[in-house]
């Protein structure tokens, strides 16, 4: 039995109203569950749109909910049955609960399942408090030399290994990959894409900070990075572009992770036949684009919803060195009222307190805060 | 050694110029190839396009070519290392004839091999003759009971084995299936669905015409034909209803025989999480779609060029008996010169000369001509 | 509320000790499961084993248990947030409820789940009793025209058509199959080899009267069954004959269903190059094999645990007729306590009381019986 | 055109009889082929099987033949259409050329092309000599900082990377994995594994001084390499040493190298429930195996016959410092008649004029060795 009393939880009770508040949390581990001491819990634009705006799409905050999402801690308890991982291993949360039982999961595509439960989509309460409990199957043991940081940055991680893996881009080594948008995620999709043996990756965006700053994060033995500025390009002139620095031919795949409807064109223009053109930018609800070009040349449209089977990935990828997600976090906050929320306006304003553009902001919750709360 | 001295050939010259003329033909098979004595060929569209227009994309009539690529024949005499085949064996000949060493060949994905030579797409010469070398492997016997009109009907069924099958629309018993379009592809789609075990498929178009044509074709044991006349309905609407049969729920895959952008906006509406749309209509070059609505729900778009794998199943849909190519047979005719272009203006005009609709025009080449000629 | 209270149950006390009680059975439906109300139940050998043995490998019986895993019934209630069912619907019930977050279901793999719950295995209680409740998603209904007797032969026929399906044999239209063991799983694996467009068939066994049998109930146009008595035929001369009726080459798959090292052997031998021998028959414990053989050559040697996602197709085999489970079906009792008992010892003994020989043995349960019990 | 007309072949008269002999060579590039100066090639323990016993197999040599088949040169001259590779580009040959039209082309697994000509398997020539006319589409460009010496190990780490990869072991990132057998190929596989991101890889040997020198190579971040001599454990002490080893679970793969009967026993009791054993040991032709065990819990036995599709992961793993395939050269020998024959007498006893024990034996043709021959 873990003395729990002292929970806190970032509660989100209605638009613009949230607050860390004392928070009944379990003090044992029911059979197949973790009780979690959390480390950390990384900020989404997706935390901060229901902060905002109280929904997404049909996911509306209906009932007041702990936020939170990309989080990992140290296993305080486990109940009967879990063997995967033990009291005191540091652990990520995949936050994918799901039926099991649907023709969503019984064919494998479990991040389909329409009874998923996921960590801050309402109604389902969030990780951003000191003890959650969670499905020992979903806790990912960290390899020694893998911090908590890292460990909630396989969270925003899972989407670009998604994008990039098997069932989707299918990026595979000595190939070329082209992505658009070269925001965070454009920027991971980047790193997997090389960490996956890409030997050329092609990264568009049409600002040229956000390719500045990607620019400065990308490197890999073996895979050569190369930019394009599109902001002055036709979406043929950008397709166009990328054959050129492909070395004269289209690439193999494309990540879109803007959503733009010029950056779907030149995906679909400059991606060879056979390939895939994965789309993981959210842009206008329809686009004008030219299908008859990818249907003709098997230039498959692929999408992504969230994510499956990635956290092993993810840990390899970030344990091996192969991904530096640390690079990705601009931002530091502990865990109290006034800095969780500082941490919520610099990731919606994009830019920090101290002037610097905010990439990934983290919350970290160590023991010294206690005192301090 | 065959005597192949009188063989004749349609030759097109030119646009609008095309003359069944005595054409020179091996005598002998050599090493790997059969030599097949040419008894049914089906005139398709794209036929009747490089007559007309000289030119389909990219492939551009620029010498004297000999047309026909949907073919079927007996086997007259078999080259060292045939072992598939024997002499008189009536086979289906698959036109991919590819370079096997290339990165799509390799990948199994043949159908996109850069120097596939194919029947009748310049400067390949096709099968309208009496005789035709081809490679072994590409002629596939049939068994007892299959003619060659059957056999040559594989070439257009393979497009809707191709579409339904494992690699695009994945079409698995129980299914329900949207199809839009009821012309010969769509309908052929739709008997190959069918055979394939979907329990519900539901053809739409805005023609009631085709409707009721492809309605009198469509027939099979344990699965529920449905159709939607589209042409007074919005694609949300179009999409509405389509649920609506499928019983309240989207349809496991949708497989677009029109191009139509309205047909591709409700295809996306309609169709489930995970599944796909798979596109072989030719419609405009862009298109303005809800992709959004496809992206987020992993509803994947995909296109097909030609076919790969398809005989075996094409000949065992039709000599089981669960698709019945003959009904969409409307038109025969003899090789002879005025007879052929009678075929090719009854399949350009969409009507015969007896003033009926014409659907698939099938030429016959039978002994009993040769005397006449 | 359903009137349960009337529910009896074939309670296993212990080996040897079996009785048709009163048992206590729900009188709703909680969310997400329907309560069926039970027709038909077919009996296995793994049931009469538990019966007479008590265990089945590390599955061993500790406490009574209601026995009965191959069911069909009516829908008489259902919970909150089913949605694929209705009340009155003729369902066939899955048996798998599996967990949905371990590796295996994560990844698919749903019927190796370590913490499968699956009718009559125990501790888990079986079907042959008036009233069940089942996971909502694990009940298939079955189209018009199909009986419940056919809905509790999915269960059986599941395992022919995972062996034959994708994961494993891979049987594909137009393909040469073999299959070693002509008992009930040799014969429906057969058949569904057929149903999935085999044009050749070969049926190995070394009793004649088995192999007769099997003859007697294998026919499906399009399909040439053959039959190779292989009681007096080394492994080698066996796979010879095998090749010779397949002509002249290898078979693409193999199913072995018997388990015999000889038959086994034979598989290996006779399988072409990249093909499966797929293995269901349970023999030995250790087998003396030509494993170079079928290594060398990539013939795959994969087996079968259950089954997985084959509830659609076996409804889709029985219902459109390509597959007949009825005469599988040799002998029927009522639900009454002496009756089941008689089914039991058919089942064992491989004789019914009318001297015939008993291939399935099904259990029904009508209204008329309740009064005579 | 190339002035070829000193070029020299190491030709294989007849067992024991093979000279280093001026040999006629293309002087120019046919359409599709490169024409490529020969820099460095290993040898192989097939090489020297030939040698020695002028068979394997259903291979005999039956006229004399030129050895040599894991080749890395430069490209000399390039004919019409190809355009993957330029004159002067480093490159890796592949040796697979295949028919592409027969079944198992079409099918993707072009390894098993029965028609396949590849180098040094009679009646092909191989590639020990200056210059060799190779397919354009089987020529591998290597990156900036690969050599030839590193190419021509792209094909013995070909057969690593296929029985590791998707087809085969299929391993994934933080797996356990299983290899038996610490020779030049456990040792390879065990790279590659770690390379695919392994995070246990567990080799297994009954020869200390194997284990030793694999010990010595092997080493990468995020990977636990950990061995087990099992010169004293029967097949079950095995199988629990190795589950001790993954932490108290089944590996998630296996990969047999060695091809003993032990091996292969204790490696389906060790390996997980739908797990893959990857056979590429060669061992007895029959083995006796507990083969229902591996059925029962889906564990296939797979076996593989060369490779496919894998030049590109070849040469990702060594460009980006992945694998290491130079510890595996531990011998070197110029182009001349006494120094090749050196090698195969080093390759075939084990040990070098050096007394110490032989791994990869590398033949390098430099320009300098003209002057001297």
């Amino acid at each position: 039995m873990t003395d729990t009393s002292s929970n806190k939880a970032m509660l989100l009770r209605r638009v613009n109203d949230m607050e860390l508040i004392p928070y009944a949390a379990s003090n044992t581990a029911p059979p197949g569950t973790c009780l979690i001491r959390i480390k950390s819990v990384g900020i989404c634009g997706s935390d901060v749109h229901y902060f905002k705006h109280g929904k997404i799409g049909d996911f509306i905050l209906r009932a007041p909910m702990v936020i939170g999402h990309e989080a990992s801690g140290v296993v305080e308890a486990i109940g009967s049955g879990v063997t995967n991982v033990a009291v005191g291993d540091t652990v990520a949360m995949e936050p994918n609960v799901t039926c099991g039982l649907c023709e969503q999961c019984k064919a494998g595509k479990y991040n389909l399942c329409p009874s998923v439960q996921f960590f801050a989509t309402p109604p389902i309460h969030g990780a951003l408090q000191n003890f959650v409990l969670h499905p020992g199957k979903l806790c990912f043991k960290l390899p020694p030399g893998m911090d908590t940081e890292q460990g909630a940055m396989c969270e925003p991680l899972s989407c670009a290994v998604y994008a990039c893996g098997k069932e989707k881009a299918n990026v595979k080594p000595g190939q070329a990959v082209a992505v658009h948008g070269a925001g965070p995620i454009g920027s991971m999709v980047s790193m997997v894409a090389a960490g996956l043996g890409a030997r050329t990756v092609i990264l568009c965006d049409i600002s040229k900070e956000r390719l500045k700053m990607a620019s400065s994060r990308l490197s890999k033995a073996g895979t050569h990075f190369q930019f394009v500025n599109t902001s002055a390009l036709s979406p043929e002139k950008t397709a166009e572009e990328i054959r050129k620095l492909a070395g004269g031919r289209d690439v193999d795949s494309t990540i879109d992770a803007c959503g733009a409807e010029s950056a779907i064109t030149a995906a679909i223009l400059s991606t060879k036949p056979g390939g895939t053109v994965c789309l993981i930018g959210m842009g206008a609800p329809k686009v004008n684009i030219p299908l008859l070009s990818a249907s003709i040349r098997e230039v498959d449209l692929v999408g992504v919803f969230r994510y499956r089977n990635t956290y092993p990935t993810c840990i390899e990828l970030i344990s091996s060195g192969k991904v530096d997600v640390k690079s990705l976090i601009t931002h530091r906050y502990t865990f109290e009222n006034g800095s969780i929320l500082e941490a919520f306006e610099a990731c919606e304003k994009g830019v920090g307190k101290d002037g610097k553009p905010s990439g990934k902001c983290m919350i970290n919750i160590t023991d010294s805060f206690k005192s301090k709360l």
